[in-house]
């Protein structure tokens, strides 16, 4: 009943090899028939025939007909994907970045070609949220998603909350530890996390966003004051990912720190694990808690979406077909929370109310109500002058602009 | 793309209203044609002639492609579930004890008939975990699964450990809120969490099993020397049932009492909540927490299932049919916790090993190492002598007895 899939795999590093060593333990009816690498010069577990540096002894050969890309290269990983739906292979990404930038040509390549591209270890590692936001959700109203989808900045978090690490130690180690790229801003500024909700955003909301248009604030400027106030509220800080409907025409997607509370599911996850909170009309509150990274959880999920083509899955984007009349918006209101050095900034930032104002000869900050559009418009102002700011509400708290 | 369903709905008390809501609310193409109703005489929010008491109504007619099944009558269900999908209807249906007890007929009914059977909400409410099982986990090695499966003994449980309550008062204030039936035996004696785990068996291992085969140990003896040794411990009592593969031969099947500790995502499951833990060999640990009950949480499950029937959706119950060469044993040792007044029963139930001893004016206990099978043959006097019994470790702690 099922089909035997031939694999070429694109890229031999922690997932790949987590992926390999899988798919030799279980009779699975899969092959990994060719395996394309960058650098034929590094050691490998595996004979040397089964490695190629050539991309087209996958995409050109007729006995693959599965394409699973693991890839760094953003570009490089957009040509083989693109290529291979072309030409009537199916394909596994977990490319977050390539498949986030470039979601529409690939949701019409699909299309086009008849062809399938799943993607469920992009997103929340070994977590099934993009299969659960597609099949099982397909028909609720979803009242928003948000979660820690970052394992590498959660880790740093936690090595500073519950550790009292500050956070160079923290970001020391964790690139140590190797849960974080020699340049870390894709996981501490928000932008892995931005990715892969504008992945989901997709598949809860049914629309296609440009990431560009989505402002992602990290925790590069997080100091000793900020966790000081949070522990004072007994509250923690994560670095949440938030996509909200507002009301029937607006959805708004942000990556903001956020103020967690004891109640919230979030506040238990902690280091690499990653957690996703679904609020559903129906539904209710949902929880999805799993490993966010690494070898094996992102492998497991990988090889879920292999399994899947077997039996012919594809994404219907059934959100998305339907047209639900959804657009995207930043002119939405939230209170946020601002430690800063500089008055005039909180000028700037035109708060439309300021319900909490502290100072004192070691930090300053204030609480209010502000447009998310002006923090878009300050960010960089923000991040020059080491200012930190956090979301802090309940989602209900985040509303369309009055003036819109 | 999606096919139009035209549906004869059976039940009409919270669930049934509550699906009937959201249907209502939504453009699904989908149809309420005629449901079916024992008492014509209770009032009903809609005009009379969608009613009828007749079930042939339904059955018999050729305009309805669809049966949703919700009533109590756990034999009347089978018939009705039977005849559908022998007659070219596909169904879908909430009866946990009616699934659970016919399980195996009814995948052959499937089989030959071509028709498809779905049942996401008679498990776990609105948590998606029987879709997860079959789809997502289809070629993971699960270790196990356990989970809080029912809501309405847990808030008894919440009650009596956030509240002080003692268990006759959250009983009675249980049943007041209507969350547990006049006769509350199939919740609180652990019964209606055993069909659950029987049916999230089937999908994650393959095998099916006669719910009789299983025990289930309840909270009914549950006192407040129980409460008080957990409290020190730092500890919370939940009814838990488990599924454990303990070699690749042998999967046990359980429902006791388990002390869980702060660290395990269980012990924050509170009141009518539902969660699952999966503890995978590459997905590693797997959280899903959801409301379990209710009309809104199960009619969004049920929904979610005719909406995938829209689509042609059925389980292909996969490693049910890839004979995995699993069976079912209670030949298990795992340690236990037994307050009692009686030490015959101590001596009767013949643990391998005692390793703790408490024996006061007030009450006595004793942890030790016991073969599941003991336990089951001695259920009956346990029971009646008013001992309780819990499970006292974690899942790594139960293996294959052996002697076996």
């Amino acid at each position: 009943m099922s089909k035997k899939l031939t694999i070429g795999l694109f890229g031999f590093g922690v997932v790949g090899q987590g992926l390999y060593d899988i798919i030799r333990t279980k009779n699975l009816n899969i092959e990994i028939k060719k395996i394309a690498i960058k650098n034929p010069e590094k050691q490998r577990s595996l004979p040397g025939d089964i490695f190629t540096t050539d991309k087209n002894e996958i995409l050109n050969n007729p006995e693959i007909n599965t394409v699973v890309e693991l890839i760094n290269d953003t570009e490089a990983a957009f040509e083989i994907v693109s290529t291979a739906l072309s030409t009537g292979k199916n394909v596994v990404s977990a490319s977050k970045k390539m498949l986030a930038l470039h979601l529409q040509e690939l949701l019409d390549l699909q299309h086009e070609h008849g062809t399938s591209l799943l993607y469920e270890g992009a997103v929340c590692g070994s977590i099934p949220i993009i299969r659960n936001l597609e099949e099982y959700y397909d028909n609720e109203l979803l009242h928003s998603i948000s979660g820690i989808f970052n394992g590498s900045s959660n880790y740093i978090l936690s090595k500073g909350f519950l550790e009292n690490m500050d956070y160079d130690t923290a970001l020391k180690q964790a690139q140590d530890l190797g849960f974080v790229e020699t340049d870390p801003t894709s996981d501490v500024g928000g932008f892995d996390a931005k990715y892969k909700l504008v992945i989901a955003a997709a598949h809860a909301y049914g629309i296609v966003i440009n990431p560009d248009d989505v402002i992602n604030v990290g925790i590069q400027n997080l100091s000793a004051h900020d966790l000081q106030y949070a522990r004072e509220k007994r509250l923690k800080i994560k670095l949440v990912p938030v996509a909200k409907e507002l009301d029937d025409k607006h959805v708004t997607l942000f990556v903001l720190p956020k103020f967690v509370n004891e109640t919230e599911f979030l506040y238990n996850v902690e280091y690499e694990y990653n957690g996703v909170t679904v609020q559903a009309a129906f539904a209710d509150q949902q929880f999805f808690f799993g490993k966010g990274a690494g070898g094996y959880p992102t492998g497991s999920a990988v090889l879920s979406d292999i399994a899947a083509l077997r039996y012919g899955y594809a994404y219907e984007y059934k959100k998305a077909r339907e047209l639900q009349g959804l657009t995207f918006t930043n002119h939405v209101e939230l209170n946020i929370y601002l430690r800063y050095d500089d008055e005039q900034l909180v000028e700037e930032l035109g708060f439309k109310h300021i319900h909490e104002r502290y100072t004192s000869d070691s930090f300053k900050y204030v609480c209010g109500k502000i447009n998310l559009q002006n923090l878009i418009t300050h960010q960089q102002r923000i991040s020059d002058s080491k200012a930190f700011v956090a979301f802090a509400d309940q989602l209900t708290g985040v509303s369309l602009a009055s003036a819109y």
